[in-house]
């Protein structure tokens, strides 16, 4: 058997892999991934050769990289942000026994890589949440919905918006404002990458046209508000300990 | 006015310091961070001068940071983990008018360290969550506890413990007992540093003892399952796709 690392190469830009992603990608026989993450760390593979496909050839995907590497090869398969969070970590020990030389390499996810382009809307406690109702169905996210209202959450929401589903987000948006008012909301489009967009405004102001599938939300909680520009949302020292 | 970095140096190892992070603290004339921070790239900083002290003087120390920086140096302040998420992103907003010459560099957060080294447990929605009551209430900690139920989230618990608050966690796991059944726990002391322990085990078999406030625990939701050692949270696929 060779090696199979799980690389999350973080939101695009190279300076945000971490070395030990870095040196995986380099040492490896072969990489394989999304075509939109290969694509984004084309300069970084130069000559070696590349399996990727696209949105629901997962299985295909990961299926191909445990099978290179059992047969002896060092191989990388790398997954945007992180490597486990709605990536491919889990199907890749789901579809294989011997975890011996599977090796997992953490990533900058995007809530955190967009909180840093935002300002500091994260900050304490916090929901993730995808509204991708292709593996979950959206009777379990309209629940989750209504814990994060009471959790009163800061919330980042990741795959907002599809061609086939973008009555969603409004629906969200439309919940925590009944239920915490008009929170502030941050929008990234291609976070750290070409044509980056950076947007904060109020649930009510919500421009939902600037949303695709490249965008991730964080809506702020109760607290969260905007200074010159920028989302902060305070951790609290300055209420307990004075300025 | 200089510059102010504020870093995520993630959990510990230098190679999951991201290249931006690492060109902040190479590029910088003074570090400054939390002692135990400033320990783990003491041999990055070399002889750059540092200011460093304990829990408690975050105010003091964002302040001496952003002073440096108005006069002129350029200063990284280093925060383990990521550099906004229970860290001082937004103290530094708070504390500061001037935005222009702030930047915030996202590092690997622990949920996501941890989870890397048990296998799989993160990877679908999730929530981040610390027990320390330092700064948030332990009233709304057990909200955001009944939240976590409703929406049988993954859980990454931060802070599980300290020597003055030690059954805060017994108390989070009894809940999740109650609401939903025996959950397989993750337990990781000193992820990615010295004397790093790992350990998988169910609620009714969680060994408090271990724990401390360099241990982060991550509670599966209803689905996580045990496999040959790992923790593992399916996405979904096989479900959706079949194999």
């Amino acid at each position: 058997m060779g090696k199979l690392f799980v690389v999350g190469i973080g939101p695009g830009k190279h300076d945000l892999i971490t070395k030990r992603g870095l040196d995986a990608i380099l040492s490896s026989d072969l990489i394989c991934g999304y075509n939109k993450y290969i694509d984004l760390i084309d300069s970084l593979i130069g000559n070696k050769p590349t399996f990727s496909n696209g949105m629901k050839g997962e299985i295909e995907r990961v299926k191909f990289a445990l099978n290179k590497a059992k047969s002896g090869k060092t191989v990388s398969l790398v997954c945007g942000g992180d490597s486990s969070l709605y990536a491919l970590a889990s199907l890749v020990f789901e579809l294989c026994e011997d975890f011996e030389n599977i090796e997992i390499i953490p990533g900058i996810t995007a809530a955190l890589s967009v909180s840093a382009r935002l300002g500091a809307p994260i900050c304490e406690d916090l929901v993730i949440l995808s509204l991708s109702d292709l593996l979950t169905p959206f009777e379990i996210i309209k629940k989750r919905v209504d814990a994060i209202n009471i959790g009163d959450f800061v919330t980042a929401i990741y795959n907002p918006k599809s061609k086939k589903r973008d009555k969603y987000l409004k629906v969200v948006l439309e919940s925590f404002y009944q239920q915490r008012g008009n929170l502030i909301c941050g929008i990234v489009k291609n976070c750290e990458r070409d044509n980056e967009i950076v947007k904060i405004t109020k649930i009510t102001d919500f421009d939902y046209d600037i949303v695709d599938m490249s965008t991730v939300v964080i809506v702020g909680n109760t607290k969260t508000y905007l200074k010159n520009g920028k989302m902060i949302t305070p951790r609290g020292y300055l209420r307990k300990y004075g300025s």
